[in-house]
């Protein structure tokens, strides 16, 4: 993220300056928890992103350090989006989202099952991290 | 929230329709943390948010049950927002993503060391919890 839209010092602020936008962490989920990796999968998400918003958020998620661009070695045109530690740390955001939706939202019956697999510890918290963490940080082909 | 702006079933976008975009957590932390009542106080963040956007989101968040609002009875011109159940609720999400850029983003000092007396545990959350319930669900009187 450019420095310009830096707002504060506070905390809360300078994450929200990253994601806190309607789409970021939708692409965030879908990377995490979607199995999702190229630009046409992405697009494909229930809310209907649209291509050019996908391309500018994934640009901007890139050059903010949240998730890392590379080559797929199996097809030659395509480009591969992986989540990178930092993006990986955002997993307690999405689950804290996540439990608010389930009291208040009416979060529909096969999201709850989903959610019902979510870490209900830090143990589990942490286990979940380590296989995002092998399933991200594997193996990376940087391309220009 | 209006129903049209829901996305999707998914508990995260559900959370997302109602706080995902670059003002509305900004507000809820000044209701939850930097003792802001009323319009005036809201208006002067650090983050400079305009009056309009700033009504729209009010206006929002109440109808949407994140806030309440009700008349101030030492001041009769004035109206007072306050937390409800369900914003006071928002705050695990508002320490994660605090964790999140005190680890990667450019907190500045002041804030980091107002963020060393979050709670770090569960106890000191159900606490800080409480403590909140007490200043924000107390004795509201309702204005029309």
């Amino acid at each position: 993220m450019t420095a310009d839209r830096t707002r504060s010092g506070c905390p809360v602020s300078l994450g929200l300056d990253l994601f806190g936008d309607r789409w970021t962490l939708l692409i965030i989920r879908d990377l995490m928890f979607g199995g999702k990796r190229h630009f046409r999968e992405l697009l494909s998400s229930a809310e209907g992103i649209s291509s050019n918003v996908l391309a500018d958020r994934l640009q901007m998620l890139v050059a903010s350090g949240l998730i890392s661009r590379s080559g797929d070695q199996t097809h030659r045109q395509k480009v591969i989006y992986r989540l990178t530690q930092q993006g990986i740390d955002l997993l307690p955001i999405l689950l804290e989202i996540t439990r608010w939706s389930l009291k208040y939202r009416p979060v529909s019956d096969d999201d709850r099952r989903a959610a019902a697999a979510a870490p209900a510890d830090q143990r589990e918290l942490d286990r979940l991290t380590a296989k995002l963490t092998r399933e991200h940080l594997g193996d990376p082909a940087p391309v220009s």
